[in-house]
């Protein structure tokens, strides 16, 4: 029923590769089947103006696309002058997220940046950018630590994230692009290790979706990210 | 418990005006309490380039804030030269709920576009603002089956929204500023007149959420926006 | 003569509502017949960097009109990433003329930000919004003597604003939009309660105009103006 | 009494060269005293779009100044990223000005572009501009006279352009920097060559001005100008 | 001698990917040493307005870093709005010389977009990008003539770029960072299969460089370039 | 051969006018033909942030044309809202080129501007401005030494740059607009006074270019730029 064959509650194939390039504090090359996306986490010693002097840290994040990692090319945003909606909201969303995953009074006053460029897309860009970059933020949490900057580890636990929707009437995980663009339904989940929700954003598309389909879409999402826990586990070599 | 004193599944004083100002085909002052936003919806016979000769129609929303709708002042998106990243999410999301609330194709190559101007804040603006561009919009429709511009009543449905959230450990109904801005969960619902779910976005602050409070999240959001229809179709005479 | 079936000396009639929103220090509704403006003084602690350390203040304005304060609607300037030349003009006036109400020493280092939202527009935007601006500006300053910051009286003196024009070769009183747009001259004039003029723009729109008739112009502004004092003494209560 | 030690009703040496550079239409150097602007004229085969089909043409103007035409550096606007609102103001009042020298129906469907670059400045750039502007306006009309690209000469009058102040007390004519910038209040005048007024712009700074004076300001304006058309016609050779 | 202890004319480790990412016409990744840029070709069957109806074609480039291509992260450009000097001309730079590779007539009407983006820099990219992106160019032309596009292969010829420098006085092949930050010279050379010269652009930092010294690059640009033709070829199977 | 009638390596006449305008404390009008460039250098007494406090000095260059400089109108960069690419290459070369004239560290904390405004454009603009640029940073110079803001002369030996290209075959010296449109290759080279060189930029137009023209041009520029320090000197009257 699904385009690429896959079973209503099967994942795509995952992959993390750390160490994927050479000069961040924490850099990931992750893959959700042909969705691929660099993330990177960068350390800077100091906080925003808002925060200065709060004894905190903080988490931020940037999104963008290279122009041909999609079917047609995409203007460029630095040419276009600005980041479009999607963007930012996207951005936004990534930061929020991985937020979440971090104790930011331990932190201290540093301010890690995470930048997540999709180079492939095929849907589900956003959330293979959040469980990726929680990766490479911990190995920056992790150079923090070593190198005494921080003295208490402030990663709280792990974050991960999965897209669920419906298609053709039936409730499915991981959607990739060709489910995406036709599907009635597209919620994106964000949990904690723990189990806890992070965010959870449905979106019907034409049709509503009733209690029950958010229910299932959930149990669905809730069995995907566990096993994305086991792939950023793996990664870490935990 | 409330700073309001409202009850958990109280919602605040809702207020629904129309014709506020003369120029526009549908133009809505709304109050959720405090919490006040013109509403208007400005009709053009042509559509985006994208839609060119598809035979259909588009609505498409912005959002703004008075500088001083808010305790302290904030500097003007025009002035800045760009629109934050938050407006453009909010936006997006008006927009969005509202094209649910219409057959695009009755609507014929024309496009809506629905204008939320804050005049004063008091959290729930997205949610005002979708409830009273309902209205608006509802009468920009009326405007062109009037006109004969239209031949079939493009609207499908009515739409409203409304956010709930966990405060305090308490799910609570409508927040105002000064729970939005303690709450350790916040959710925006919004729902067609028929039941059915457009848009669900639940974000945890600091501390995350349970399926259960989820649950009974929803389920506050469906008893406010219930209340909500009624003072739409009040307001529209039905 | 007129559209409006107004005497050529009569001005329309004129509101000014004070608290018409809650947050700012002032907060006006002025309405001149079907022009409306949400005018708000916001009290900012601090004075733009080419006065720090001078020991005065400054007044400053922003103006903006709502998408659909007009007969068709305009595009957001914060949606197109820049004020237009005529919204820089007008609040770079509306900032000038009321700086001539207020001792800028007496005010000691604080700012006050005049913000002159249209929401309904049917010609002299600009007067209305010195007029209304004004009585925003007066509750400001009244709220830091109050609180103790200023102490003083920073103001000198009320200021207000009409416009005047020729319409079919009549010198004619406080231009509506149908005046406007076919007036052969247009000339705003601003004035202090004490007879000063601040400030007089007179333009012709393809046929020039005499002394003569800038004489009687300004007759005509000198009359309106007085009314619009006796207008905001009354709103303020004095 | 004038720091330049002219009298009240004096004017600065004005000089008006033609063909100053060699691409444009029309291309004049205009001085009044140490303020230089260069003054071009450029003819473009169409119409804005608001235009299209009218069977009339356009005048519009842009002004700038080379970051070192004043005393100390001003940043380049085009590095800036925007014009700011002094200069918006200017090429709206250039423009403005200019179209009351001509029939735009007996221009065609033709645009002519001013621009008035200063090279220096010390005082009076927007009068010299519109001064100046006009020789340039004039040698493009001829251009397109003589090319055949319009049949009946578009020029209506020559418009000419001064400024008057009050200084200590006195008015005076056509102010220099230093007079300006401690001026009480500043004022500029535009006319036809036939004695009509195009614009009056008057303001005060810190002290109002009363009837009488702006009456002594507009009889020193009116000798000034009628000084400036006979410069004018003097560079065209009439 | 050297940091990283190669002879002064040995050039780093050269590698071309082609099918780096699966939806461009063309898509390289190209790695000079640690210096990696991803490079696609995608085709747009239309032509820039200045060419319209012309009969010919265009090759245009657009350049990019990750924020965290380099040792200390870089703001990225979409976020602060605009691509800076240094980005603009590096990207004219590549589609000058990658026009150089192709006859525009035979390419008819279409559009050919390289884009570079570095995903790790270590000096160099500007080379590596014109070296990785004609034979992304060459991929995108295969594709044309075999979908029946053109008619005639408008390949005229490889393009190739490197850098050569002064490094503590001695002229040294395809610099990395280390030694470009400190080289007294620095000059990239780009030519054709054919030995011609495309663009020779050398810059002296501090010190000065003499014409024996220029020669002695041009020499070692000539060595490095023949082998980057070598490395083009066996990636493109000829 | 040449459209101008001139021998190949001959050059346009030059004209170096020293004071052109008031303010500035370098102000040099430069005239190579029918090119024209006004050169400021203003000097600002503070550096950079990425030099603060390391006790030495910075020069930094803007370029710019008025629209009409050209034989037909280019757009405005300020009222476009950004330079363009060829802008910030040309102006990164100027002050490239010019820092290599000045010992940075005996400037002191001095930062010199050096704009450069062509009023007429012939080809050759940007060797102009650098030739010009260099006799008005020498006036700023001699102008901090004559106020006591520096101690000894930073000035290490005067700049200059010439264009030199292939037209029809033949290498020729400063190439004028006509030739420049049409050349196969064009090489800006940019010397001190010494003979060391500082840059130089060739570029192959459709054609490539060989060793031997190349060396052919660099003959041709030493020559061209000896006259020109000749003229640079006389100017300065050394």
């Amino acid at each position: 029923m699904r385009p690429s064959g896959r079973q209503p509650d099967q994942m795509r194939e995952v992959e993390i590769i750390r160490d994927y390039t050479c000069h961040a504090e924490g850099s990931v090359l992750v893959r959700f089947g042909n969705t691929k996306v660099i993330c990177t986490a960068s350390v800077e010693e100091s906080v925003p103006r808002f925060l200065k002097g709060k004894g905190q840290g903080w988490i931020t994040a940037e999104y963008g696309m290279l122009p041909r990692a999609t079917g047609t090319r995409n203007g460029r945003e630095a040419a276009r002058g600005k980041q479009g909606g999607r963007t930012l909201e996207i951005q936004r969303l990534i930061a929020r997220s991985l937020r979440a995953a971090v104790d930011l009074k331990k932190l201290g006053e540093n301010t890690i940046y995470i930048d997540c460029d999709v180079i492939q897309a095929d849907g589900g860009t956003r959330t293979a950018s959040i469980t990726g970059g929680c990766v490479a933020l911990v190995d920056a949490l992790t150079h923090l630590l070593n190198k005494g900057s921080v003295k208490q580890d402030p990663l709280k636990r792990l974050i991960a994230s999965v897209s669920v929707g419906i298609y053709k009437g039936t409730p499915v995980l991981d959607l990739d692009y060709p489910e995406d663009s036709k599907a009635e339904t597209d919620m994106n989940v964000i949990m904690t290790q723990h189990g806890g929700l992070v965010e959870v954003q449905g979106t019907a598309e034409g049709e509503t979706f009733s209690r029950e389909e958010m229910d299932a879409m959930m149990d669905l999402a809730d069995k995907g990210i566990k096993a994305l826990f086991q792939e950023q586990q793996k990664a870490l070599g935990w």
